[in-house]
Parts: structure tokens; C-alpha cells; sequence
């Protein structure tokens, strides 16, 4: 089996069906799966994304609505179909999918759909729609299988039965009292192999893992992650049970995280859409390019004031790029690999420390090798062994600062509780830009006039 | 509740209790979670690790090395232990963790461990090592719950329960014919919904997702992902029921591709391990320096090529740093959003191309806002306005060109069935850096002079 891939014949075939009879249509679209038309939604118009949610059965359109990437902004589909057809696809959907889509709508939208919808869905949608995004409240869904410590055995099968007709997975039952205070899990299994007259009382498990619903999803997905959940319970100050965070949400905040990380490392702001239009793009990066512009300003003017050298020996300049480039590169592979390490597990100082010294002494073996090639060039083209010795000891020191402002600067920020990833290449490159035009410059303005 | 992270107080905690009585250090370990107690061995010696081990019962010893990381070398540990106490472990563990920990280590050692097991248990590990660690088959645990076609209900809950002592969680049920071949899947709970007079038969869901046992580990995480599956079963070539895939292995795969992204396009090799030593570092990281140094040198002889304009316009050489160093960033912005558009989700030709437009209009924008500063500058500062006019065009020329590289590259690369990530920054620089200095010297001679 393959995983689906956006498929130039499929995209073709479907826009010519749409053009067809509505039962060929439907014929063609039931070899897919909800999760592949959400996918060939992305390239079909908001007109023919209609047709064919109108044409399906509730139950699949509602599927295929939330499993479409948010990028692809499901809600405007939604706003732009029938009131009844919409209505009725809202409250097929889980409630935490249907608030995500509903939270990207203006005041007015979201108002109109949420009073057409039934009393317990809108106040179950509303409630949710107070939580941030990026917390266990907002992450979670309300839609879970909870019975009573007081169940025997057979109610809480026939109870099981009973809620799972309107969940589809449930994963794990929550145990709760009288008033809804969560008092620990079971399993399905547990409970089959448990003895007639047991009481669900004897079969809790009070030793579990669970989150307030006010946790950054970060630490959500951390949980998950480190103790192998397929569903984590999201809890009031008072340990009311409110919902469940499943380990499919967390794998989608795994994959965002790591898009921040790796954007904010390259100097992009992390709320950046991928598939957002240049406008946004603009905005997102051109801080960070004016940011840059101002440290630029800085390395120049070490240039400036060593321009009677340059004006000297205008040989200078080419090496200077040379080694300006060698020292940013070296930079972001330090910060990259810190940066990432940071992220996937916490270091102690111990750790921290031999961290900055592993990236100086790797600063200085790399260097030390580039710096050899370089003399033999500067010594052997431009035959000058002076030049060769100042160029080599500007590209050792500029690769060992590499190392250490690379691993340094974000392990310092995480320390002090920034952030580590904004510690972006713009910022350590400042680092060796300045520091290698010094050495260098420096150098030359004492040995080579 | 928190997720765990390493604290001083811990380690120390646990350093102390190490030089007093076993029963004390017993009694504070049990405040931990076996996955806790992996952390904390990270900053443990190999001596304190075996002292813990050799503590704690088999079944809570097996848990902590099949939770430690691999880069903490559970399989040195392994090693270390009286050889009666690890064949323990190593039967305590579950296949898939025993072969991962077990492929770590060298031929003899492997040798060594495999005949102090039970037939049974050597032969399925010995199988499991012949499948790549980076497949379905590397991945898969062959722990799980199957059951026959032909039972009956009553007969089905038998042996689920059964089967379900050896196995902790067991998400799915697969049912096989007398061949062993892979039918279909069942949920226990549509087994318990059923009526008693029902056959798996007649339960059997027969639309289900698989992968075969060669298929790359970065699939079977998408599959996972898109399907939001719990588990995932792995056949061979006659759809014989090999094993299964859960969805916390496919967490760690896509924590690790993540990571490999990260690292490669800032021109690091993708299996450098994070906490690995500087030996290793230097090995992944120079061979891509001595690259950036060839390409610097193309660079560089740009500048050579017009020294003679560097030497009468000397105040150009600061300019040419900012305006290349501009380029390099802005290359790495458009280069970072696509490389991980690409990675999450395949695009159309249609996507593709405007992609390309978008990000060469984002650079003509960025370039023009940074060209006005620059040139404002040029003509305050300086005092030349034709100066500043050069200096506008080679910036906004420059990112222009760097939002074409970032963008069209990769995407030039994922056509061709190349990995698009390793179009680091590294070899996208290399345009920025030549076409910046063509650009601004190539202007300043014909204007300037």
C-alpha cells in the first residue's frame, strides 16, 4: 500500500467527471478515501469542492471537511454552502474539528452557524472556542467514553456500548465519580477479562498521566510522545473531566513544531502559512532581512575602517568573502544541530557545557583543514606565504567563534527562557562576520604593510 | 501534570542515594516512571546505570532500557549486565525494541546474546535484523493480537484475552485464514457490540491500510499520519501477516526526518547524531566546508576578476559584503519554506510554478525596501547618489535571484527524484554570492568608472 500522492490523473479525471453525470461522479469518487479527496480538494476550485460535498452522503462530506489541511481554508467551503447542507455536515463533525474550522471565521459567520445549530452542539462548540489554539483545551475534543466508579461490570459494558455508537475510536475509558471528577482510566480489555461480579471501582487504574487544559500543545504532544498515549485527559483546576487530546492531533503539532523550529532558524517568522501568498511572505520575512541589514551595516564598517589595508592589498577582499562565508556556514551547522537538540530533550549544565566545547573543537579542526587549503592557495597562486599565514589564522579563529556563538547563543537563550531557534543564522552570522573581518583585517593591517 | 524534565535536583537526589542504602534508593526511584528513569540515566555512569538495573525488577528494568535513547547507548548497558540478568531483559522486552538495541552492537556481541535466548525468541529477533532499520519491517513489533476468520464470537474473546498477556496494547485485532494470511481487522468493541450467535467472519472489516515489509519508514509515518491510524500491519509479498507499526515508533520517525531536514539544508549530513562527539561532527561537517570553500572561490574570483574597479572604488568592497550577505539570507528564507512545503505535502506542476513566481516576487519586494536603504545611505552617507543607484539594483537583482534559487532548486530537485533538502544553503549561496558580485561590480564598472 502507498501512501495517497497528489496524482496529476486523478486531478484530471475528477475535473472531467465534474463536467459529466452527477452518478459517474460519484462512482469515480468512491475509490477514494475521505482523507485523498481532501487532499484533491487542494487543487480543485471552491465551486467544484461544493458539487461534490453536495452530492455525497453527509457522513463522508463531513469527513472529508475535516481532514482537509487548514491551509486550504475548509471554512470558506463551509460558509459557502447551503445553510441546511452545512448545518447538517457541522454536527456530523467532532466537535474539537468543527471548532478549529469555525475558529478561523469572522464574528458574523461563526454567529450564524452556531444558531443554527441544535442547544448542546452550539454550547459544546462555544465552550470550546474559548480555549487558545495552541492548548490542550483547544486541541482537545469532548466527544469520550466516561463511566462510573460505582458500575458493575455489566453496566459499564452495556454503558460502553451504549457512547461508543458516536465515537468511532475511543482508545481508552475514563473513570469518573458523581461529579464528573476524573478518577483514573480502564480498559475494554481489563474489563472483558475482569470477573462477573467485579465493580469498576476494583479495576481503575489511578496511576495516569493528564494535563490542565490551559498546557502549551508542545507539552501536550511531549507527553504523549514520552509515555506512548494514544489519548491524554484534559482537566479543569478541580480535575473535572472535559476532554481527551488524541495522539493524531499531536502528531499534526509535531509536524508544526518542527516547521516553526526550522523556519525560525532560517530567519522566517513562525506563524508564516507555507502556502501563504507573497504579501504575507513579505511580511513574515522583510523584518528579519531589515534586521540583517543592520548588522550588515556593522561588519561594513569594521571594512571601512580597515579600508587604507584593503586599498593596500586589494588581494584581501576576495579572501575576505571566502572566510566571511566559511564562518557563516560553520555557524548555522553548530546552531542547527543545537537548536534541534534543545528541542528534542532538555540538557543539564554538564551537558551544555561539553556541548560548547565539542562545537569550539569541531570550530577548530574544520577551520584549521580549510585554513591549510586556503594558505596553500594564497601561498602557491598568489605567492605570498605571509598573506597565506594571516588567512589561515583568520579562518581557524572565525570557525572556532562559528562554534561557539553557534552552540553558545541558543543554549544561553534557553536558559534564560527565550526560545533557543530565534537564535537564527541572521543573528550568529553578525557573529562571524564582524569577528572574521577583524582577525583578518586585523591581522593583515600588523603583518602584511 | 508536567511533562519530565531533567532537574539538577533529581540527578543529585539520585547521585546521593547511589552511595547510600539500596533500600533508600529504591524508595526514591519509585517516585519515577521507567521512561522518567531512561532521562535521568543520560547523565548517570555506565557503573550507576547497572547499579539501578541490577535494583529494580526485571520487568521495570526492561522498560527503562527499551525507553532510553539510542544515543544514550542502551546497548552498551546491555552488555555490561551479568549474562543471566540481561537474557531477563532481553526476554522481558518487546521483539522490536530487543532487535533495535540489539543491531547497535557488533557481530560477536549479537552472537553472545542471541544463544543465551530461548529458540523462539532468537529466531524472531534474528529475523527482525535482517529487515532495514529505516522499513516497515525495522520498525515492526511482531507482538500482536490475531485471531482466525472462521471463529466464533465466544471463541474470538478467548483468545483475544489470551493473547492480550503478553501484549500491553494491542489497538487492533488482524484476522488470518489457516495461512496466516491477513483477512482483515476487527475492533474489540464491534466483537462485544455483535450478537452471540456471530461469526469474525461476518465481522471482518476487509478495507484496511497495510505496508509491506520494504517499504520506507518516511511512508509508513505519512500512512499513519493521513489515515490516523493506531497500528498498521506489515505483510510480505503473499500478504502473510509479518508484524505491525504503532503509531508512538511513527512519533519518533517523524521527530527524526524532521530532524534529518533540519540538518541538511544548513549543510549538515543527516546522520550526525545530535549528541554525538566532535570526531563524528568533523566527519559530517567538513566534507560540505571543503564544498562551500570550492564554491567560495568562484566567488571570490569574481571580485579578482574586478579588482581593478575595487581598487578605485574602495568604499564598494563594504557594500558588496551586505549585499551578499542579504542574498545568502534571503535564499535561506525562501529555501526553509519550501524544502518543508515539499517534505509535508506533495504540489502540482500548477503549485509548483507558483511557488517559483511568488517567492522571486517576494525577493523583488524585500530586495527593493533593502535597495532604498541602501541606497539612501549610499547617497547620505557617501555622498553619491550613482553610487546608491548601483548599490539598489545588485540588492534587489540579488534577492530576486535568491528567492528564484530558494525556491526553484528544490523543487528543480524533487522533479528529478532527488532528496529537495539537500539543496542546503550551502550550494544556494553560492548563487547569491556569485550573480550578487557580478550584479554590483559588474554595474559599478560600467557606471562608476
Amino acid at each position: 500500500m502507498q501512501s495517497f500522492e497528489l496524482n496529476k490523473t486523478d486531478i484530471l479525471k475528477i475535473k472531467q467527471a465534474l463536467e459529466g453525470e452527477d452518478k459517474d461522479l460519484l462512482l469515480l469518487l468512491s475509490d477514494y478515501h475521505a482523507s485523498e479527496i481532501a487532499i484533491i480538494f487542494e487543487s480543485l476550485s471552491l465551486d467544484s469542492q461544493k458539487k461534490i460535498i453536495n452530492l455525497l452522503p453527509i457522513e463522508l462530506a463531513s469527513e472529508i471537511i475535516s481532514e482537509m489541511n487548514p491551509e486550504a481554508h475548509p471554512e470558506e467551503l463551509l460558509i459557502d454552502l447551503d445553510p441546511e447542507k452545512r448545518q447538517e455536515i457541522v454536527e456530523e463533525l467532532d466537535y474539537d474539528d468543527a471548532t478549529d474550522i469555525i475558529s478561523q471565521m469572522d464574528a458574523e459567520d461563526q454567529k450564524e452557524i452556531l444558531e443554527d445549530l441544535d442547544k448542546e452542539d452550539a454550547t459544546n462548540i462555544r465552550n470550546l472556542l474559548n480555549y487558545p489554539e495552541d492548548t490542550a483545551g483547544g486541541l482537545m475534543n469532548t466527544q469520550l467514553i466516561k463511566i462510573d466508579l460505582q458500575m458493575s461490570k455489566k453496566q459499564a459494558i452495556d454503558e460502553i456500548i451504549l457512547q461508543s455508537e458516536e465515537i468511532e475510536e475511543f482508545y481508552t475509558i475514563y473513570v469518573v465519580d458523581k461529579t464528573d471528577t476524573l478518577q483514573g482510566i480502564v480498559s475494554l480489555k481489563d474489563i472483558i477479562k475482569s470477573k462477573a461480579d467485579i465493580s469498576i471501582a476494583d479495576l481503575v487504574n489511578k496511576d495516569f498521566v493528564f494535563v490542565k487544559a490551559d498546557v502549551d500543545q508542545e507539552e501536550v504532544a511531549d507527553l504523549i510522545s514520552q509515555y506512548n498515549l494514544t489519548s491524554i485527559p484534559v482537566v479543569d483546576a478541580n480535575m473535572k473531566l472535559l476532554g481527551r487530546v488524541t495522539f493524531d492531533d499531536v502528531i499534526d503539532v509535531i509536524e508544526e513544531e518542527s516547521t516553526e523550529d526550522m523556519l525560525k532558524i532560517s530567519g522566517v517568522s513562525e506563524d508564516e502559512e507555507l502556502s501563504g501568498n507573497w504579501q504575507d511572505a513579505v511580511k513574515s520575512r522583510l523584518p528579519w532581512l531589515i534586521l540583517n541589514l543592520g548588522t550588515a551595516f556593522l561588519a561594513s564598517s569594521v571594512i571601512r575602517y580597515f579600508e587604507p589595508t584593503l586599498s593596500q592589498v586589494v588581494v584581501l577582499t576576495g579572501y575576505m568573502t571566502i572566510i566571511a562565508g566559511m564562518g557563516g556556514n560553520a555557524a548555522t551547522q553548530a546552531l542547527a544541530v543545537t537548536v534541534r537538540r534543545i528541542t528534542l530533550s532538555d540538557l543539564s549544565d554538564n551537558q551544555a557545557y561539553r556541548t560548547v566545547v565539542k562545537e569550539f573543537t569541531v570550530g577548530l579542526i574544520n577551520g584549521g583543514v580549510s585554513g591549510i587549503i586556503v594558505f596553500l592557495f594564497a601561498f602557491l597562486y598568489d605567492g605570498n606565504p605571509l598573506l597565506g599565514l594571516v588567512i589561515f589564522l583568520a579562518m581557524t579563529g572565525n570557525l572556532m567563534i562559528a562554534g561557539l556563538t553557534g552552540a553558545g547563543i541558543p543554549l544561553l537563550l534557553k536558559r534564560v527562557g527565550i526560545d533557543p531557534a530565534i537564535a537564527s543564522s541572521i543573528i550568529i552570522t553578525t557573529f562571524t562576520d564582524v569577528f572574521g573581518f577583524l582577525i583578518l583585517l586585523g591581522l593583515a593591517s600588523k603583518l602584511l604593510l
